[in-house]
């Protein structure tokens, strides 16, 4: 991967989106904040760059945005996804789609009909672009307090250059990335969102996540 | 819950039945091992025993083993569980069903046409008996070195009463507990364990599983 790289995050204004942008920028990795309203995304910017400690964090319109990127980040409730990825189709070749979304029903997670969000991704994208999902799992809480500790990250997908790519994107988190599988098992990882936000509402948690053991990656 | 109860485990004669078997074994829990075959049962509770510290352990049918437990354990493959839960109605009203089965095909999990294999035993069981899904993502060989520190356990479950003694029966174990949700979350508990599979394959161990992190249960 090369050492100056661009991650544009498509509908970064929310608080999976600008909490991953504050754990993103970084020396040598320019983040984009696209929006469909490019005032909105410079706004976020404006107050992020507050938090920030280095890097480069810039806003402007979605479709401004994924033309910078190599990677671009889907990190928008699910009830956008669709229409986001459609949004995509055309404008992305040769980039790496990292696909946040969790399928939620209110708080609660279900299985969509493709079969999980990266799956529906990579259906409207087909050949177009690898699809790989991750950081589902990380509360936006901790991303957003830059000193917080991450839990591991599982990462989904078919195309393995793509996958080690975004396993190395996380690296520089600081969070620990594990290969999940396939993209058949994205409905899990996806769906443990809705788990950790159970477990959050039931012992009244903003932080929870997992940790893999038993394993060395 | 009485401080004096039984377990049987039905099909546990597989590697995940007998591990739990011996960590059930205690003061004040009998663990009946349930089999098609009641020589088979006997069998595996012989060579059982000589790993046991303590507790009473005794092999018969299933059906036999069903009328002796407070507590009727799933434990079989995926294959079987659609016939063991039929085989189990009519004969477990006022007892707790605790379902431990993964979807699984071949190695990878699924989402089963009822949505978990949980709510697939509670539409056949109806309301004859509460359903309640754990031990899924525990390691059987973890399980089986009476030594080895187990991983966190999610219940899930729609019978809160019922989810509560499954979660005391877990603290037992030396297990973690925390209440993964209602039934609708199953999927997710269960098709971690195939995340699971692939990441001891991928990683090349015998000993994955997860700790929530960031909640206190």
């Amino acid at each position: 991967m090369d050492a100056q790289f661009a991650i544009a995050i498509v509908g970064g204004t929310g608080n999976l989106g600008t909490a991953l942008a504050l754990r993103l920028a970084a020396p040598g990795v320019k983040v984009i904040i696209g929006s469909r309203d490019a005032q909105k995304a410079q706004n976020v910017v404006a107050t992020l760059k507050s938090k920030m400690r280095a890097g480069e964090l810039v806003g402007m319109t979605n479709q401004e945005a994924v033309k910078q990127g190599e990677f671009v980040l889907i990190a928008v409730p699910y009830d956008g996804h669709e229409q986001m990825v459609k949004d995509l189709k055309g404008q992305v070749a040769g980039k790496v789609i990292i696909d946040a979304v969790v399928p939620l029903k209110k708080v609660r997670p279900f299985v969509p009909s493709a079969g999980s969000a990266l799956q529906e991704a990579q259906q409207i994208l087909g050949e177009e672009a690898p699809v790989i999902g991750a950081l589902h799992n990380i509360s936006a809480v901790d991303l957003g307090e830059v000193d917080s500790p991450l839990g591991d990250v599982l990462v989904c997908g078919d195309q393995d250059d793509a996958k080690q790519k975004v396993m190395e994107i996380i690296r520089r988190i600081g969070a620990r990335p594990f290969d999940g599988g396939p993209s058949g098992n994205a409905y899990v990882v996806e769906g443990l969102t809705g788990v950790i936000i159970h477990l959050n509402r039931k012992y009244k948690s903003k932080h929870g996540s997992i940790k893999i053991t038993g394993v060395n990656a």
